[in-house]
This record gives C-alpha cells, sequence and structure tokens, in this order.
C-alpha cells in the first residue's frame, strides 16, 4: 500500500505514472491559487492609464482557457470535466496580481488547473507589456488552498514571497 | 508611427490587438528564460533519491511540447515556426531550475514561447512532487537574454530574484 | 440571487466570468441547430454532380469534430463530456443546410456545441466550393431547440431567416 | 491541367483532397471577412450598458484565437504562419457586427482564416448574451475581399444580406 | 433494433454517425493494447546502450498524452473523463513492445483510448531512433483486452503478429 | 561534430533533444508512408457492402487532419508549414491499405508527419469496424520514400511485412 506523502507519480520502478483514480469517488473539489508579475512603476503607470483596462481582462480570459488545457499541457494530469474557472486580475504597488480559483466534482483535485490558470494569465499580461519593459518577472505562483477529496482543505500558512 | 517602447499591443482606441508583422523579413531570433521551483529541503531530497531522474526529463519534455503551444495559450501570440527548443532541468539547493533556449527565423521573436517552456516544465515538477509538498512555489519566472530582429541583443542585468 | 435573464456571464463589477455550475446536478441535456451556405445554382450544380456526395460528408466530420472543441474556442464554455453529436448535410435549393444535434449528461446545456457543430460544418463547406464562387454566404446559424435542465424545452418559434 | 474555377478540393476520382501548394512561392495575402449577430433591441439594450463593454472584448479574442486554430477545424486547409488577426466588433442598430482581417505570407491564401475569426467570435457573443435570449441569429457570414496569390484581388459587389 | 455486430458506426442511410450513449449508465471501463516497433539488431544495440533509456520513457510520455487526446484525432469518438492511462515500453529482442492500460467510469469504452497510446509511443519511438533506420515498421497495433460494459470482458485469443 | 547515423534526439549527457535546424535552409521535401489494417473476410465483405464507402473517406479525412497535429503529439517534432498531405484508403483482399503522401518546405523534413497520417487513418478505420471485429490488427506502418533534405531520396528495398 501507498504511504502517506509518497511521490505517487512513481511507481515501484521508478517510472513515472499517472495516478489511477478509478476506484475513487467522483466529489466536489476546489483550489485556489496565486501568482505575480513584478514590473518598474514606469510600465505599471502606464498600465494603469490604458482606458479600457484591457490587458487585465485578456489575461483572465487567456487563464480561464488555459485552465482548460491543464491536462494537454502537464502530462501526467487527468482530463477532468471543469464546473466553474475564474479568473481575478489586479493591479497592485509593483505589478499585477493573478487570483485563479477552479472547481470540479470528480475523482481528483484542482490544483494543477488553478495553477496553470494563473501562469497562463501572467504570461498574457508578460506578452502585452514586454515591449515596455523585457525585464518583468513572473514570481510567487503557488497555490493557496484546495479543497475536498481524501485529505480535505490544505490552506498555505505562510504568504508567497 | 508607433514610438519605440509603447505598448504595441494596443490600437489608438485602446482595444488589444495583435501586431502586424507582415511588413518584417524573417530572420533568426533565440530567446532563453529561466524558471525556479523552490521547494523544501525534504522534498528536494526524495526527487534526489528517485533512481532515475525522471521527473527532470518529464519536465523538459513538457516544457518543450509547451513552448510549441504558446500560440495556442497566448491570446496575442504569434504562431511560429520554430527552429530549436531545449529545456534543461537541474537539481539546485534550494529548488529545481529550469532553462529554456528557442529559435525560429521569422518576422518576430521568441520570448514567449521560451518562457512558456520554462512555466510548463515548472508546473510539471509542481504536479509531480505536489504529494509531498503542495506548499512549493514557482519563482523568478524571466527571461534571461533576446537576440535578433530590429532591437537586436538584449540581456538580463540582473539575476532574477 | 441571480434574476431570471440576466447576462449570467457578468459578475457585478460587469467582469466576463464562466457560469458556476458547481452546485448543479448532472441531468440530460440535448439540443439543436442549424446553419445555411447560400450559394449560386451553379455552385451548387457542379456540387451536386460531384459522384460521391463527399463535401457533404466532410462537412458532417468537421462538425461532429468542432463540436467537441467547443470548450477550447469559447472562452466561458464548460468542457462537457458529449454522449452523442449528429450533423446533417443536405442540399437545398439555394444552397446547403446544416443541421446538428448534441447530447450530455452534465450540469449545463449543450447549445453552444450544437451551434459550433453547424457553423464548423458550414465553414467546411464554404472552404471546399471556395474556388467556383468566394461570394457565397453563411446564413441563419441558430439553435432550434434545447431540452434539459432547469429552464426546460425551448423551441424557436419563428424559422430562421 | 486544373481549369479555372473548378472544385479544386477534388481529384480526378472525386476524393476530397487537399489542394497542393507545394510548387508555389510564398507571397503576401490578406483576406477580410464579416459576420453579424441578429439581436432583440431589449438584448442590444443591455448589452450597451454593460459598464465594460466587455462582451465586445471578448469576442474580439477569441476570434482571434479562433483563427490560429483554423487548419486544425477545417480538414482541407492549410496551417499558416500567419502575421496578423485583427477583429473588430461593434454595436448595430439591430445586433453586434464582427469585422475580421488576417494577413500571412504564404503559398495559399487566408479566406478561410478570416471566416472562421468571425465566425468563432459570433459564436462568443452568442454565447455571452444567450441567458438574455436564446433566439438570437448569426448571419451574413461572408468573404468581403481577398488580396495576394495567382487570382489577385476580389471583392464582395454586393453587401452581405 | 440495432442487431449485434452490426457497424454502429453506420446509420440506416449509409452516413457515418457517432454512437449515441445518452441513454447508457457511466460504468467502470478498461481496455489494454499493445504495438511493436521492430529495428534491426544494431539499431536496437544502440538504443540499449543509451545511458539512461530515456527514448522509452518519452514514448511512454508521449503515448499517454497521445491517449487524453483521442476524441480529438478519431472523429466518432466519445470525450471521455479518462481516470487512469498507463504505457509500459520495453526492449525485445527485434525491437522494442508498447503496452497501454487506459481506464474511465463512463457509458463507453476505451478500447480507441489504449490503441492511440500505443500508436503515439510507437510513433515516438520510430521518430527518436530514424536518425539510425528509417526501415524500422511499427507492427501488430492491436487490443489485447477490454473490460465492462454490456458486451463484458473481450480477450484477444491469438498473439498479435 | 555530429557523426552521421548517430541518435540525433540525444545530447552528449544522454538526455533527449530536438534537433536543431536553425541553421538549415528551407529547401521541398516529402514523405510516402503506409500502414494496413488486417481484417476477417466477414469483416470486409460488410465493409464492401457499406453503400458509399465513408468508413474509408471519413478514414482518409482523419489522416490528413491528424498529419497537421503532428508536433503536438511527438515531443521532438518540429511544427512545420506543411503544404500538401494525401491518404488513400483502398480495400485489399485482407483488409484495408492506407497510403500518405506529405510535402513540405521547411528545415526538416516530414517522415514523421507521414507516418503519423496513416497510423491516425489506421485507428479511424479500427474504430469504425470495432463493433464488428475487435481482433482486427493495424501491421505494417512504414515508410515507404523520403526525399529532399541533405541525405536525399531514401526509398524501402523490401516490402512491408
Amino acid at each position: 500500500m501507498k504511504q502517506q506523502g509518497e511521490l505517487s507519480h512513481y511507481d515501484r520502478q521508478g517510472r513515472a505514472r499517472m495516478v489511477d483514480v478509478s476506484g475513487k469517488a467522483a466529489t466536489r473539489r476546489q483550489a485556489r491559487a496565486r501568482a505575480f508579475v513584478s514590473m518598474s512603476p514606469e510600465t505599471l503607470a502606464r498600465l494603469a492609464r490604458n482606458p479600457k483596462g484591457n490587458p487585465l481582462e485578456i489575461a483572465r480570459i487567456a487563464g480561464i482557457s488555459g485552465a482548460k488545457r491543464t491536462a494537454e499541457l502537464i502530462p501526467l494530469c487527468h482530463p477532468l470535466p471543469l464546473t466553474h474557472i475564474d479568473v481575478e486580475a489586479r493591479v497592485c504597488e509593483n505589478g499585477v496580481e493573478l487570483l485563479s480559483s477552479v472547481s470540479t466534482t470528480a475523482a481528483t483535485g484542482v490544483e494543477m488547473e488553478a495553477l496553470t490558470a494563473v501562469a497562463v494569465a501572467a504570461l498574457t499580461v508578460y506578452d502585452m507589456c514586454k515591449a515596455l519593459d523585457r525585464g518583468m518577472e513572473i514570481t510567487a505562483v503557488g497555490l493557496l488552498e484546495k479543497r475536498g477529496g481524501r485529505s480535505g482543505v490544505w490552506r498555505r500558512n505562510k504568504p508567497c514571497r
């Protein structure tokens, strides 16, 4: 039997493998994640002056679409029937913060979908601002919370850097 | 005429738009990017003991495949005929470093392809280790260098955080 | 609580968002849609003389395949496990009519899948005949009927134009 | 030798086939297309009152992304390195008009890419308004103009219906 | 009523159609398949000397990813929420054997997913070795076993050639 | 310098890598491949009696579409702007033979695209006939010929098994 906390993507021979969730019941799962695009005050100032705030809106849409493709991008992820994806994008003091929330009713969780959503949204922010500053950085991509499944609720206990 | 350094993804009305590269000649372009997955010493120790080192190899393959899908993920990116994609993954003191290099002969650069490669590779490392530690973070996703095109060579002048 | 008939893709701040169907039970849903490719009698005559009737068959296959990709094309659509997709293509007096029927057992409906099926089928008919006539038009793409879900049966009460 | 105006997607046995453009030089090509989503004044009024005008912006982004996937959706289309895609969405008296413009430097034209862009944008408008009115129709999807290639310029000589 | 053993992908008019599984209950299904890449002893010897055995590992990952895309590749396949995909690759006397196992809880089986997994894995082995020998062949792609569904267990009663 | 005939997908450390074709000129390339679906006389007889011969037509379309997705399926393949894809399907004494021909003007060849075309076409034939006979086998998937590139013409010198 598999021990709690082992690398479940590896079988006994050390080959990578997909976790078998065939025997597990479909239950409601949720995950929330975060990413940050740090940029110079000059770049940020131009972003804020943009009349329609669209870079953030396009990043949100790209993040939502990206979450739906998680199983295509991450080799050992299961394809899941997602019931909700939300991505928020907001201008902070030193950059743009991306927050995602993803839900499903399935036999496995949606942590990777939540992380993929913010990562793709952050890449889109980078793409839309890179003509101003190629030195931007995407930082602090991490899980904030997950709910549901055998291990129940998990919450990040210190903020992302 | 467009001024140097303006947000080229926006037109005069503030609507997001794809940059028109129809008039530009196809020239050789290259970009290199980096990401880091920070993890606890315990998680890292188990990673290193894995007999075949496969998590890194799968992350590399996922990053290469991810780079080919950049234009599907990032709404305003051009589809480009990539001539080379390389992703390196190596175990460092506090986590796993991902490095990418992407090349093309095209009318626009491959910065987003290089960044997408390391982002997808980093997400894959996260996925493969998350049973051990959900608190891992992806940090310091940034461009290291780009070559080719009208603006020539650009190099990051301070290390990613 | 959300009022009947509001734009459910928008939240209170006016940001576009995916409808959250996490709390809804999976029930059987069906939708039927229609599109029309209007073409000149000359183009239509050559279509009809084509010995194997294949343009229609390929359009049907493209429509079925297209329906499966609805959630990739339409940003706020949910990925759904479709249980049946049918596309019919038939030669009429002034063009080619496309009819689709899509079914699922899910927490949300398949109207967009049915519409995407006929739209992709119609684009394929256009593609296969465009060497004869670039002036063809796709018209009257609309929902004919949907069944299942809280709002029950809906039927178009006047024909598409 | 193939006659001008024949169904070039068919070979002599009547089997559908991709047009062979291997011998043709890559030249600059452009195409523009149009679609219309007709809706009731009530639906349109609510659309206009939406504070950020986002439905149109999301439709535009979906159309741009959709154009990049034309060769995946339409079986006999060639994959092309598109150099520009633009989609405009504007509120008219009886609905929303979508206009696209697509460019490439390739051995074949981008008519299907321009048509796919407006079709996907129109489907997205439908999706975002369907909670208000399922009876909307997508009409008048047609090519407006194409430039480049052996047959030169073609322009629609009567308006779409 | 449809007779046992008829070509269920065809309707009465001879048009190809997707099988309608809307009325069927979701039950647990499994399928196993096999493929073989035959190669010369010289090619095989170099494969075996490769220090990390990676060609097989990459083929395995490609096969797992490929299985998830079955419904995109095979026009009349249903999209299914796969709960497990495993691909094994092993060096034999005259080549490389690929074995897959795929599971779901769905209204239809996963035979095509299992076959697609080994086919894509075999193509990847070919790709990685083709610089040494273009004359390799992929042979004996077949189903080994399927379980679940109305027709129950089926097992191949003679070995693949 | 790399020696003729080495496994070019491996670098000196044994990590799999994409071949770098950045320095190579785009020249005209072609490849032809073959696959065979062997089936019982009973299955074959029913296939032949199908009034419209569609299974073969759908397999052809699936093969053409599949070739366009080669770089998504095979991790180390380059995305290429294919200028022609043809797939033939014909009924033989003991099954169905699939033949493909793929062309491009690019810095690398299209062997994998030709092989993917016949493999996907063969899987589609299997899918459409599996209700009659699950014991069918896909055999003899191999390259017939490739032209262009530094190594010039290569032809299979003995028939596939």
